[in-house]
């Protein structure tokens, strides 16, 4: 047997040269998480003195807004700055168009106006769509057909969206997937005198089963069907990418993809087509598989959650949204 | 209020050109999953009669050689194209450089002997590592100051791997993240005729928290210290793409990644940067995840295994190494 | 003098890893022919019993409506997929408008309905162009200073694509390089209730020499002038991708790149710059250069057709349009 | 039916900006084909007296060393700057090892002297090759197995190239294909004080059909067998693009692609990844074909060829290597 | 201590293949200046018989129209091709809109006349803007609440650029950053038969320190306030990018960066993204800071003038404006 | 006059949402200057007592390194880094092959030994060269026919970096820009156990003329002929990405760009290259041109030197190597 010996050159010794901690801040260049890189998502129900358990959400909670601050305090405190609104309406009344979304006394429009009043600092953002107000769950408005009426949907969500501007949600954030929607929503804000606010854009949204959790905590199951005729087909990137590219083109001043970690190089596509920031949704059935797996002694749940966000970085996500921010802002202030 | 509507322009509205099946035959392309995309790892332990449970791993065995019959015969009949040999060995004696690796009596050796010889269709890749055969646990030898002396790790590794050659695996797998062990291993292999055997580079193998059950299933948790000296930092993508690039400039014939979701944007990067076959490792960790929130009830196993396949391919992959195989092979067929 | 010998690296060793079936399936993908690549062009004329030879082009037809079955029952046999239809008016009347090209009694008409009906498995792409039917030969209409008419051009463009939507063409192919022209098809189709008819652009289009052929056959030769200030010149680069660029833009479901191997880098460039389907067209002029130098035994057909085809494929065409179609069904098939 | 027009945005209106002289000089941008983008290829013949017809290529010949002033002098007057040296051995002995392809006073050797003293401005490079001169006609040297032996061949291809260097070619352009033979040949002659010679690599050189006259003319069909086993697969990119990259690594100083216009998209290719020259070879059955179509009234010859060339220029290549060097140097002066 | 050498491989000895005339014209390609890459800045006052100094510009003056021919003659006899002309009005009433800046009998206006006559190989560029036109020196119109009414800004740029091309101008320049000028611009001109009449955008133009000398020529230092609200801030390459995007969208002919030398990364991204021709403004700061430290002594001239002349060039850049064209002419020219 | 209005589309209104710090936090990402990416190039001179000024380089001076501790003492305090050292000899021996370079008791050596030892915060940078210690002044050994040996230069060069290594130099930073010089040096390190020793390379040094000053402060311009043979010619952005290949494949651990500004194109095309750490030396002649222009009043020197300095981040560089340095430390802190 021949047994030349081989020594890797040079180049390929990698681990030379991390020796000084000047050498390390050379290397090591944005992947580090600040508090300014986290969105907390925060289901809000009408009523009063709610704090409901979300069964398949451990730790995550609805609350009303008369007891928004026990949540916030202690979160801005720890440096919190950025929300994201859902309302979970428990007595309105739902209908075919969504009515609902954009009472100026539901959940969302209390929700901003108490967060704005009480927490200046905080940046709010609000969630936009329909499902969790229509009657049959899905988150357009239909025609006479019982087929998806688009132009209708788009136009009601502008409505929606400049509802929650009006209320001084700094950004606004259609989830909806309906084609245009971006266009609409800038448009009335345009053209109402609302140039200041932002549209974060769901701009890549797969029709995943990741999901599952949230429907629970939002109470948004549709009645029939299901989302897979407007959300992406998990194996589409050529369709994820043109859908990025239409939002960009519709102005979207961030864009975002959903689901995270099971997306990632979607997120790295994404941050190579546009300058814009990218925002990447940690969604709840992501949550639960750390969780779980954690809680069966498969892995450290701060160990997992600190790499998958760094895996986001690492893809070129600047803005997170994830039920994990409370204990993030935790881990990373000590 | 302006209400000045807005509609989509046609390169926007997405939902077109689907209606006819040569039309999709043209937009889809290539995320399915085929048998020849999976490869199944199996641990093979030393003795005999051996069917171990592997409570971190459920539904996952170790086997004895002379038990691998009952686990291979129907993967096959169900498609089977390809394994991944890991040894496991309990009665070995472990030693300062894992003199048992390459034991040609020992789990790995007769394994390869065994499958070739009746599974003359199933493509054989042997994972080559010294850690579960060292006393110390590493991957690697250490020097006398106990430091990690590369050089000689590499050349036992290149040992190791053309002993698994000469017992017939066709591709040899090096896991040890050592600088320079493709080199060594290709070195050893060309010069010694044995130009015809492939070498899969671990390429991008991170510090990952992902892979505890594994370490149960393989028994292969170091005695002291951890990997993090040779396997790579989550945050560094730089480094992973020089580690990348070292490796196929050393002549690795297919490149891995792993883990596998976690690093997505890793498996895009890899497929921009090379013309290999790429190949992607879901870990133990992510089996754990899937397992447990399926479990949980948060989804259905079979969607988001499937969901998970897609991604890997949506990325840029043609291997996949997972230990859902035997249910995918039997999901894919009907 | 020095002898030193040199020793290729390992990397450099590119005839490893194709020793086994399942590594060569990694290797290859994506450039084989499937039926479903194919598109064959067929001439139409007006009248009846018609079959007449093509001097230009041996081995293909001008065929009436009445015999298509002739010709198209052992296609469709060995699996054709897809045609590209051209009307060639021979007893219709010519004007500056081209009026005759969308008479629903017109060989175009005719045709798709024929095709549909007794061929449903067949995709029909139907050619749209005025040169066929004006009096002055050109693909435009021109105003009172005999200078070309882009709005009324692609109006009238419009309105012929759209007529060939009504008849029951499933995708509608302008060739006619006017300025807007697929913007104002789709425009027509959706505004119309026919989403569902696509485009395919003649997206890079060049005024190139080597449609001679084609001109004889489909008898279009402009009784004054070139197409040079409508096609595109063969060195712009910068041009054609502008080109290619406004017709994804204005809603193309599919881009063409015309002639096909003179014109192999820009179908490089088109398929990293976009994720729809990518078509190419094996001019006439291509046809003839193969057939011609064969037939002087500078090569071997098969052999030099099927070069030409894997090179389309190669360069990321998914369609190809080619006059060789009956005789590579057949090669495929055997 | 709904007529509602569409007229194309200000940046899809292309025909703007070409009306000024100056404005034209801004758009076009290196695709003018000047003397020095064009290389001659000359088949050399042993003996006396000799200007051979060649059936397969009209209109170019083999000539002998003392008549080349004959073909040379007009295209000097005409601005010709360099030419690519094929020696066809006529009286030569053939053997196993190609002894016949360095002879001091053979074609090769000869010819490279006489054009160096005569015409000292033109620039002379050589094929290295070994075919025209082994017995088996092959482009190796084998072993005893009767299997490609690459290492004797590549020392001795490297041999043949500096012989070529040492009579006084500037460039050696290996056409052989072995593996790591551009390494071979720069060792061989930076360490014999020739590091001033460059070795312009046919590096991306597919096993065509399109070769069929140039082995008439160079007298180089292999005696058994074929270069399937050496030259790249029509439908392999990626294997190209490996070969390129050894090719760059192992110190090529321009790289060429082979053939031409079937390929036109790995040039393009190929000046994406490198800034070293690119040239190309416009073959035989690429002549033949452009010859006989425009014989058969295809199209013109002029225009087809022109066409050709700037194909070759858009696609990103400086160096065109072309039997109709002659007659566009004619072209290009009026 | 070891001392064993090191050999760099063939490939990186980069003093190779430079040894000839044709080499040479091979590895160099389009960094060299000619006339058609330069375009000269002219400042025009209203008046006559003006040729006054401009203390911040050595060497650069103000004229008035009817001693243009005096600076233009001897330029144009060295190759003088194209003209960049500024208004510099002196005698003008300025006020709230910058009436003054399309008056037929303003500097701009005849300027252009006088040049089409008497110089009609000179393409003429009109720089549009109103700062030096309005009373308040600002680029844009305030609205009552003196904030900057973008709609009524461009409303009025389109007017002026429109002026320019009645006049004569080949090319009209907007240099004011108002978002959307391009498009309402090109709309005015395709909308009034103006469609031959090119628009070069100051695409990029930063909010640069390096502007002072010119407002001191062209007397265009606002009344209050700076320019940081609508030219880009420094370190924001994404909004430039964006920026650039808008202005292709919009329609541009010809995109420009400004400053020149400070944002040469800018000119390779913008030559990476955009298949128009690339224009670049070396500006009178930089012109300074060459001018001043040739005159201390740092270094010669017009080594330093050339050599961020092939920077450029280097960069991406087709068109170069500067005030440097009278010697650079006089340079190139011997 | 048609005066039909023209509206920006909403992504093209560029100045929605920067109206909260988070947005603007998500907007700006990696262009501030904190100390850890400045590095301050010292001119050390032999002798005792010494603060030598520079004539050509205002502010800056030679020192002695019994009187470094006064230069460094306030700089540290404000925050310094790291530093640049440059061995001015002034009484030492020159001789053909630099022997003073690395003399122990000379003022590199000594320096390093000074500051690790005085200010052990501080990372110590070694340029290495030979050109102050060669009697020629050439940054190279000549052999006997006085043309460059390129061997014996790098195996000097290396003797010289190690030997800075060993009194104590973390980085060695090698600006000579002969062939192979990075693999010289770091088979040096490695085979000597000073891998933890980091080379950073000047890799695309160019033979500029804005280098003037610093020949003066370093009193190093050669006594015969000029670098231009080894350094690289401005135009050649070819070459210059290939002697930047070749660096990083022989193991460079960090990349250098010289001069800055007039080259900010190539450190975009670093920046796109390599995930190694990026470099910029900002010359004399551009310190020279931002001092001298500032004083006759063009602009503000630290608006002019911040926007340089934004500049080298924006195109993608890490480090920055200024003069200006002391300056910038004070700027920043307030
Ligand atoms: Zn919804
Ligand atoms: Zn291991
Ligand atoms: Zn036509
Ligand atoms: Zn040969
Ligand atoms: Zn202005
Ligand atoms: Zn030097």
């Amino acid at each position: 047997m021949s047994t030349s010996s081989f020594t890797p050159k040079a180049a390929h010794q990698l681990h030379a040269s991390v020796s000084h901690p000047t050498l390390r801040d050379w290397l090591q260049d944005g992947t580090s998480i600040h508090p300014s890189n986290l969105v907390y998502p925060i289901f809000i129900v009408d009523g009063e003195g709610q704090k409901q358990e979300i069964p398949s959400l451990p730790q995550q909670y609805r609350w009303s807004v008369d007891r928004l601050g026990e949540l916030l305090e202690p979160l801005v405190q720890l440096g919190l700055k950025a929300v994201l609104l859902f309302g979970v309406p428990q007595n309105a009344i739902k209908d075919e168009r969504g009515t609902a979304a954009d009472d100026v006394l539901g959940p969302v429009c209390q929700g901003v106006k108490y967060i704005r009043t009480n927490y200046p600092s905080v940046l709010v953002i609000c969630d936009v769509c329909l499902c969790a107000y229509t009657s049959h769950g899905h988150c357009c408005i239909f025609d006479e057909r019982h087929e998806m009426d688009n132009q209708k949907s788009i136009d009601r969500l502008a409505e929606v969206a400049f509802s929650y501007a009006q209320a001084g949600a700094q950004i606004v954030a259609p989830s909806d997937m309906m084609d245009g929607r971006i266009g609409a929503i800038k448009t009335r804000l345009l053209s109402n005198g609302y140039a200041h606010v932002s549209v974060m854009s769901y701009a890549i949204k797969f029709a995943s089963c990741f999901y599952g959790p949230f429907r629970d905590a939002a109470k948004s199951a549709p009645a029939f069907g299901d989302r897979k005729t407007y959300q992406l087909p998990p194996g589409s990137r050529g369709v994820a990418l043109r859908a990025l590219e239409r939002d960009i083109q519709e102005g979207a001043d961030m864009v975002m993809i959903k689901p995270g970690m099971p997306y990632l190089d979607l997120i790295r596509d994404t941050a190579e087509r546009t300058t814009l920031p990218v925002a990447v949704y940690q969604v709840s059935g992501e949550f639960a598989m750390l969780h779980h797996a954690a809680a069966a002694g498969s892995f450290d749940l701060k160990a997992a959650v600190m790499e998958s966000l760094q895996g986001f970085r690492r893809a070129g996500a600047t803005i997170i949204i994830t039920y994990f921010t409370p204990v993030i802002l935790e881990w990373i202030r000590s």
